[in-house]
């Protein structure tokens, strides 16, 4: 057992309310989804036969992080190799519904886990950075779409609106995500919390220090587990471009140079660390998760509740899809009905 | 092959996103609407055996374009010349469906061609600018009423509603048509890009200079494959007339003048003119069209997808059928039914 | 007088709807704002003096369109040079309003015209493309933010809402402006048709030939006469830049290549080209305006008036500022109150 | 007193609900929108001296009917002259409200009279035909807008929507109208009938004797006085063009052929002529009208009361403004409340 | 060949859509149906023999339009000589179907003509004024029961419901019928205009003048073939009655006293009246319909089609049958299902 | 020069951005408010000479945190000795304005800083934790009171509203304050993001490792430096006190027991630690903030800015003061009418 591995040992005594919980520390097999879906699925066996229920990926795990990408762009500046290095990115992502949302579905049903997994969905000629939700009956339950991409992802990434803001409430804990940078927004994590979340997953490409304060801050703002997951990738991991570029403007481009560090960690509501950091190796953080610690933090602090100001500070969020073109037909009038 | 046509040769390297594409730049039968059937099928033929998908035929080719067509018509004044020129006009237009679409689709069935047919329908004593859809299945897929008639056509031809603007998912790409100057109508042209077309298909009787640039602002605002069919015509393909008029008071009334110069033309996505414009004769105008293009280009601007701002800019389509009088029976709501 | 001129001389015949109108196509002294002013007054002077009653600068004339930078930004990639570039950039940048504004408000009084300014406004620390509309009467009018920024611009700077969408009722026509690729927003522009315009300004960084058939169509499709302004500016205008890229990965540093070709038009209602392209040197465009010509064009097609079709095709413009948070006070229910 | 005039001499007997009213068979000074205000007034002087209270003029005598105009329109075809055409009919139109508004509000005020008047109103570039409505205190009540317009008309006017279908509840009955052919639409008369329209006013350009017929027809069917005001002009009165059509293609151009016939009449709820048809010549046609007949009429028909069906047969009139483009601030909260 | 028939010689020039139709313009013979059935039978034989393909009676020919007759009604008051009176009128109406139906469909047949013919109808001890259809197949085609009663036949005659407007496609055209005022109720006509009729059968009881003006009205309105048939009747066609009134308390009552004028007349869709008005005896009027005069009309007004203006007025045709006593069982219910 | 101090040299080359600033960690002179003053100014003085031109106390510098106190409090429980204890506290608690607030205003402006001090104000017999902010201008310039106290402080002190959350723009940056555990309230901090504030000063009485995580974090988050002060107290600074209790119930009570162990520390808007944190003893902790590094890091986010999704996410906020009881008078009445 690692030092990034907490886990309680079951005897008569554990309580219900434990939940084995694993992150994937992995990288994308990048320009492959299905080589990327068997290695998701390799991680997931290997997590459910350690006892877990709850298993997260990292931001972008399926269709891949392209870090250190530029798509040939400069400020009002296009060229042939960006556009084709789009067209096989676009090619990497995944329509949702479609068929790798089935066959993650039918992983977790297979494994018996809630499973959240970081992809590039493809709408149209637009991706998004989602987050998917599966439950152990094998079903897809649902998405987040990231609201705002950073930087340069907002010329690769659209963005998100307020109808895909879900927390499930499981018999394992009320289930929800923040996706890499939405968790500096403060606003977006307060409608986390007002959904009450506990199981607070933030698949990340982010794998500096300063992300572990941000983590911990979180766990302890808002009274919930953490659960960040990173990938952990290498140089040789990343397919060769010669417009590559990883921090500085000659930056290392050997091959076990270590291009995206991890650090996927596991923090409890007190901000207690359970497991992780890991910035050293791809590998599963695992830790057993007592659900009660939610109650002891939120006697000091519930920030929706107690903690709140609702006469002065009051947040509004717009749940309503966005839509650039609404067609008033049956078919939505179906639609309609469906939301009812 | 003329320089009308830009085509690759199918060797083993051609993906299989390449589909050849094909306008038929040809002139109506004027009030012979078996001969203008029988000349369709002439060019259905050649562009299949050429290894054309998709043909596309010029706006009103069944029926006719009565260019310069007046039907004693001046503000306030009827005559019975124009009642007997329309009484013509409305014998050439067909029933959809009726005999003639059943025969055009058999055209497409057995060429093995989507089929984009522009055609004057007869709904009572109402005439439509429809654009009709076939299917390589040998189905009639459904039309397109043109919604807003220009100038003079105003008094010969109605509105069509939002009930027929359709786009086609086919194994080629998605599919759709806007009629002449609906390619003016910013509006309608985001509800085909709200539905994803790819292959825009634009019948026109705009023969211009002018409508060059508007495909090719099309081609990129949409990020989609524009593939616009105009007729050529020459004076002697039109019925004699007193009261012809084409562009000038006096003008030229030679067997030979050009009174529909063509210029039909297929873009890509990116803007660059695949085939055409011939300005220059009757003829069939032919493009191998690379469907990866359309992800190349929607990664700059993708118009209902990252480069949308819903929240500022919402168009709403109604998409019901405009009928002046609804009887509702039971007949009426077994059709409602299913609509659901 | 140049090719890219087109005017009429003033004789007693000229009737009074003759407008003469001027593009400056000119370079931003890049990281020096005064000196960019100054420039800016020698061209206004140059103008005014040969009779225009209206000048229009390039997208981010202010501030500068830094074509080619990539503040060393890659995917989910941070460095200090791409910091500090964006802190100079932001140096560079102006308030609106401010003393600059208060000088170009001063400029255009002086010089007896109506200004259209590109400029970079900082509003914190977030910057705008932003246009300033300026009057003959030495006022400043307001201000248009563009929208939707283009590829990496997004990553610099901030998206305009609905409450900056201004058309202005002058003496001289209605005028407003659409940003750069704000021209292939189809539900934009037809905000701005909606709003009377005639004189369609298009401060621009795109100086490509595709770009000359948007210009040309949406001066059709709208009606208007368009005022498309770009840059013209050679490799050696811009600071050096180790991470500089124009088109392709190894591009052409020489100090003439030229770097943003210009390309800035005028074009009539009915599709003429009244003065330019220039794609040659920095200078400036000129034409006569014949107001009349909106009338003319618009028998055939008026795209918001009798051949919009608004039972079937509406679009909602949300002008409401948006902003993430609102304060309640005194002074606030008073800012409300003048809204009524 | 001509055999046109039917009044009833002001004895003690009358009672009070006879009104006095005139229809102003006239022509438009064509091309000169002053010279026929000054005509209007000369008519409203007269006509008001004669005790008349209600004053109805043709359609269009604003701006005038360009009967036999072309606009060098054929089926898609288009010229110089036609523009120019259009522009000088575009420059006799009014702005609604606007100077030429406010000067007939002054002369219905002077004059002690409710005027309705036809009028061609601009709104941007698409002209509407339109009749105004004025009271004897000198208000411009509103106006109605032709739904639909005839032939060539659709290719110079727009249509008008649900939003100005006014009937006015007067002292001296409840005044509409309905233009043109709009007479001939089963479902708008319906629209008025159900707003209990007494003073039914039809200004038009149709003097054909079957106009007679449906005019008698209406009377009776919606049990009200109808006044069917038309436009009596020669060939003289129109400006040359060589492009002018009467009724044949080689019809009669000398300077005193009559090109509009007029035929203005006024007809009795239960279908008795009590003024006019005048086919031969300018001049005021006019009437007594005892308001009690429209109680007796409605005895045996009341076609939107006793008559009506609806279980079986109903009209919905959508009055819903009809626009392409909604602005969603806080100008357009101030129109909505106003609506309310 | 009276003035009063309009027929075109069977020459090989003549095209298939000519159509030639008769009215019976002829009195009931009253409280003797099957005299009147004899009367019927010579009227269909001679039109038949004289080429004629439609033959069309009037109102209430068969049980009789009782005109004049009270049934000793007045306000508040019954008596025993008007309850007798309408057992009487009872006793000449029919079943439908029934033993007269079928001799009528068995003259239609052996006449090989369309047969319209007006009709009291029983339902139990209602009555209804009906118009029976029959085919030259010598079937009976359906009914249309007449919406509304006018005054005193309210009385007498029950309302029909919307599920008796039925419109025929035959090969002569479509046909269907509106029964006297029901020709005033602009929604009732639009139902017919709606499916698409062009043999407009008017049979009524309304021999004014006025009434001309309402059919002209109508072929122009509809833009179809008015038949209008009115019986024409003298005192003496009449039983005696101490009861009876004609139009004033004490009218004429010699025996040769008019008393139903007829007028019955055929009219073109452009207006033109084809045959009749017959003010003057009983008789036949005869016309020959060219259907390509349909078409014709349409060019310039299509009442339901490009003249429609649906998006603002909208009309509701409700065709359940109304029962009072809905009877739920087995059959029934199956019939409600296939309503959802 | 202490770890905890970070300053650069002021030589030429530094640019103007650059402002020195210090914490003062200390400790309350309990229950004697003029030595505290008195210690305020020994610190404020040394900060002054030492080049510091801000200057930031922690939370109830005057008046006292009074750390392990209970008031003789359990629920339902009250008792003399507790109500005793609480009127020494008030006695300790200043008025503001009033003397002591003066005092300190003299101070700043004598030393020639912006001053933050932390204070306990009492308002009739509510005490508020409460922070003052003066100008080197030796003014007062307003509070902040703490909008929601932290478990027994609720006891204790009563809560702000939203009237007092000032943003001082000042020539060192825009300066604000969040107390203690407001730094957990997201949006409370969302309100000073958005009001500009780019020195973040944050007085507590959290001392623990987990307070540095979320310092790092705001400091990220709000794209600001974020100036943290918390006293450092010994057992021997506070009273005697039977029923005294730190952490657990038999705490260390010796003398030199660390009791509030400090942890001030300032961080840069990248989120780099500049001074501090100091968790060992009474002190000044310094550092100089380059004030363009709030430029720097905003490129990346912008919480308020081009990061937000006011679409989605808006935030209110009520500045309206909270009055249990409203006198309506004269003054008052002009106040509330100024509001509508």
């Amino acid at each position: 057992m690692s030092t990034f591995e907490n886990t309680t040992p079951f005897n008569g005594v554990a309580s219900s309310t434990i939940v084995r919980a694993t992150i994937v520390q992995a990288s994308t097999v990048y320009n492959d989804t299905p080589a990327t879906l068997a290695k998701a699925k390799k991680y997931i066996v290997e997590a459910a036969n350690n006892g877990s229920k709850l298993v997260v990926f990292p931001e972008a795990f399926i269709g891949g992080y392209p870090r250190g990408f530029r798509f040939g762009l400069a400020v009002g500046v296009f060229n042939e190799e960006g556009r084709d290095e789009f067209r096989k990115y676009h090619a990497s992502a995944i329509h949702v519904p479609g068929p790798e949302v089935e066959k993650l579905a039918e992983l977790a049903g297979k494994n018996n886990v809630y499973l959240v997994m970081g992809a590039i969905e493809k709408d149209g000629y637009t991706l998004y950075c989602t987050a998917l939700f599966f439950s152990p009956q094998g079903q897809f339950l649902g998405k987040h779409r990231k609201l705002m991409p950073t930087t340069l992802e907002r010329c690769i990434w659209g963005q998100g609106d307020g109808s895909t803001i879900p927390v499930y409430d499981t018999p394992i804990g009320k289930l929800g995500a923040a996706i890499c940078w939405e968790n500096r927004m403060p606003l977006y994590r307060t409608a986390l919390y007002a959904k009450g979340i506990e199981l607070y997953c933030a698949p990340t490409a982010d794998g500096s220090k300063e992300w572990q304060s941000s983590m911990l801050h979180i766990a302890i703002e808002g009274g919930c587990f953490v659960l960040s997951a990173c990938q952990f990738c290498q140089r040789k991991d990343f397919p060769d471009h010669p417009d590559y570029l990883f921090t500085d403007l000659d930056d290392n481009k050997e091959h076990d140079a270590i291009v995206s560090q991890g650090g996927s960690v596991i923090i409890s509501p007190m901000g207690q660390v359970l497991a992780g950091p890991n910035f050293e190796s791809e590998g599963l953080i695992t830790a057993d998760l007592d659900l009660g610690e939610v109650a002891r933090a939120k006697l000091y602090f519930d920030v929706v509740g107690h903690y709140s100001k609702p006469d002065v500070l009051s947040l509004t969020v717009n749940e309503h899809p966005k839509k650039p073109v609404t067609f008033v037909s049956k078919v939505e009038k179906a639609e309609d009905e469906s939301n009812k």
